[in-house]
């Protein structure tokens, strides 16, 4: 979840300020109306060190009425807290049905500094990370909200913030030797972060992240995460006392801001002007097909499975990357799957047998145009599922995939990007050459209309279901020469990196 | 769950079949109205060998529309199978919305028989058992039901019937020399059978035991059992169309049966004539209770903590077992914790976080007179929670006791058995004894009223939530003399096995 942000996001302090004068007085308000619907909720601060959680609790606590809220500062264990189930300490304190308990670092420490520190020993993660999840899930059932904020900054600027605070006599304290050696193996201790955030990334409990560069910003980000989590679990309550057999574990994602600038994605900033020569594009063309051949070869000596999924605007090049990445391959040993709305037979099973029928086998490369992603985009956005089924969606992908790469397979998926005016300007040269107005439908217009609801969705999926396992890659796609030698480069890469 | 079966239930030929003539055309027209529902349904066969797998299966499918159904025999793993992940033949094989899908062994061979063989190494189980709770969540959040049935037999019986398909030319195949090892190596293969039952017994595909000593038994159980969960599916189905934001999963457990002749576990069979001389008891008390302080130093010296918790009928003797236990202990190595209804504080609190904060600290002994049980008991019955929530509580018991366990407590449960007259006698004593007129209340006659409603969801209790680290012990109780001495020798036996 950490490789697809855009950390640079910014707020001006005037627009922090006329936000926060609409966000405070609503936070004051919903912690009073939970309070009367007895509904505990758990705010958890993570993050680097230095990102600022101290700071935003101050502010977020400005808003709250005192005597409902409690902020546990979490440090090491002490040695009566070791004598104890390592949960026992956060048991105690999980909030009264009507109080807010704030946590300044939490039981995630289990698995982040303890981890790092290599006082947890490997075995002990999955039964750690099992535990969270039994925990979360079961005070979710009983009624409470967990809002699980993670503050990121990145290296450079923790380093900037340390030097600050030990530059000042009075502030030096705080910066631990411990905080130090992170802030040096920062992509070490990044890597366990985003490990952490892919098993504990729950329907019930999901993560938000927070861009902590900037204040102003975090602030209104926090707030309104906060805020949408607060209204959703009040309209699951509603829900469920109409339906009070049934318990929905499916709170809104905190991701699905109508507010584009809250998105959490670097979708936004990607730099679509990015291109290349002719000349260059046949060169590289050559040199990388021919390096696919080789290492193709290899994998499937050391029978190792690779899966390659395409996903896209219309019109974004799917097919021509495809083609490329493919050409030169030997095609005993792959598979081009295109993924159309699902048949007859397809419909009356569960919505990833299609899929897991084309695992490919070990050896093999398995490339899906389209995939099994349509869940929580074009089902999503037309209504061919519920809300409750492309909300679990992303966990049941996670949970698919990582079967994947546990058995061994190379596991990538590639967004191919384009603008609204180059898929334009692709739509219209599809109409005008016969040989090419096949590839264009009624509903391809009809889909372009609704690009903000697109946009949105794909957001929220390139978060919640980019793994350290399963990256997503983002293709800057309006030059096509471009795009194509993108994808290649970072398919040798991936199978290198695996071969070595 | 296998520790406190009875295995030797039986039927009569005739009993069986007046069932049977009521229950195949119920799950003919159950299958018929499940198809025109669309509701998939998995039915799992697993079990010893020799259990009557086969022969159950013909039975069953004798009911059934030949178009509407599958078996699946699963045996070891292709090449080409071992060239997947290891869930991708079943993934394959997931029945359409309008199919039953049988498998003779499944999945669970990967954490049972290949296990046993040692080709899965340690490091993979608990991942395997993640796959296998997602795959089974999958499904069954997308409207199958997932019948899972265990079929048991003792290790004598297995080595009659292996004898006998041996002594004919004709069956002998049937019979494997890994078969015949885990016959030798049967206490081995059950623990390993019970930790898998343990880690996979989930709120939405809950384990059936099928005693399969007596075939007859074992036929009327396995069709009640497919029957209840079809008719669980149905009554879920219908709630929710009426509240589609919201998806439970929680099934009727299919143990929770009316017929006290289909309950799982042994309560039935305790015998209660079990008694002691006064002598005998006095010598024996005295013993026990020396070595218990000896060893209660040791466990403090040792860190190990102990938890022990007491359930019981009324009157059933759990205070006098107490007294016993505790008497020659040192006071500031131990703690009683009695269990009322919760108070206000722990009213606005999740129902375990009263127990989570008397967890003893390493090296202490915590002893509560009821438990957190009290959830799946009088709150069931009372209706002071409701039917979802006294479902799901069996699961997130096993997972704190796990916590503990895991932490490196010694867990153990005492259910103090007595029946219905002896429990009448000692009401009567109580009232006319001044000193123990306190001890008795009305409720205490209203609770004996609903005594078989209590079996039931006694019944269901032991089986749910006996587990290889945390077992329930059965104390016959009528003779208080035994009973103590039962409950000190086993927590002697168990606080030596740890210290060994």
């Amino acid at each position: 979840m950490l490789e697809q942000l855009d950390l640079t996001k910014k707020m001006s302090k005037k627009e922090c300020k006329e936000r926060m004068a609409v966000l405070e007085p609503e936070l004051s308000r919903l912690q009073r109306t939970l309070k009367a619907e007895k509904i505990p909720v758990i705010i958890v601060f993570e993050g680097f060190g230095a990102a600022g959680k101290g700071y935003q609790i101050s502010r977020l606590i400005r808003a709250l009425d005192p005597r409902g809220f409690y902020v546990h500062a979490i440090g090491p264990e002490s040695e009566e807290e070791k004598m104890h189930p390592f949960l026992w300490r956060f048991w105690t304190k999980t909030p009264a049905k009507d109080q807010i308990a704030i946590f300044d670092r939490s039981w995630y420490r289990k698995v982040l500094i303890e981890r790092f520190d290599q006082s947890v020993p490997d075995q002990k993660l999955t039964p750690h990370y099992n535990e969270i999840n039994s925990f979360e899930r079961q005070l979710c059932m009983d009624g409470a909200v967990i809002i699980k904020l993670f503050l990121a900054i990145d290296k450079k600027e923790q380093k900037k913030r340390f030097d600050n605070l030990l530059s000042s006599a009075s502030s030096a304290w705080r910066v631990s030797d411990d905080d130090l050696k992170r802030n040096k193996h920062f992509s070490q201790y990044k890597k366990i972060c985003d490990e952490m955030l892919e098993h504990t990334d729950t329907a019930c409990a999901p993560w938000t992240i927070i861009e902590s560069m900037d204040r102003e910003f975090a602030s209104v980000k926090i707030y309104t995460a906060v805020i949408e989590a607060m209204k959703a679990s009040l309209r699951r309550k509603s829900e469920n006392e109409k339906a009070t057999a049934s318990i929905s574990t499916d709170p809104l994602p905190a991701s699905e801001y109508s507010d584009s600038i809250l998105r959490t994605s670097s979708l936004q900033k990607v730099d679509l002007s990015l291109s290349m020569t002719r000349e260059e594009y046949r060169d590289q063309l050559k040199k990388l097909q021919k390096r696919i051949a080789e290492l193709h070869g290899e994998l499937y000596r050391r029978r190792i499975p690779v899966i390659i999924g395409f996903e896209g605007w219309d019109a974004g090049g799917k097919g021509g990357a495809i083609k490329r990445l493919t050409e030169r391959m030997d095609p005993r040993g792959y598979c081009v799957y295109p993924t159309a709305s699902p048949n007859d037979i397809e419909k009356v099973h569960h919505y990833l047998w299609r899929f897991w029928k084309n695992v490919p086998k070990d050896g093999h490369i398995a490339i899906f145009d389209r995939t099994w992603y349509g869940r929580v985009m074009v089902e999503r956005i037309e209504g061919f599922c519920t809300d409750a089924e492309w909300k679990r969606a992303y966990q049941e992908i996670n949970e698919m995939e990582k079967q994947f790469t546990q058995h061994g397979a190379i596991v990538l998926k590639f967004w191919l990007q384009i603008d609204k005016d180059e898929q334009e300007k692709r739509f219209r040269e599809r109409m005008d050459n016969p040989d090419k107005q096949w590839k264009i439908t009624d509903e391809d217009w009809r889909n372009r209309d609704k690009w903000e609801e697109y946009e949105r969705a794909v957001d929220e999926m390139l978060v919640r279901t980019s793994t350290t396992g399963a990256p997503w890659i983002i293709v800057e796609g309006n030059d096509k020469y471009y795009a194509r030698i993108k994808v290649l480069r970072t398919v040798v890469e991936a199978m290198e990196n695996r071969l070595n």
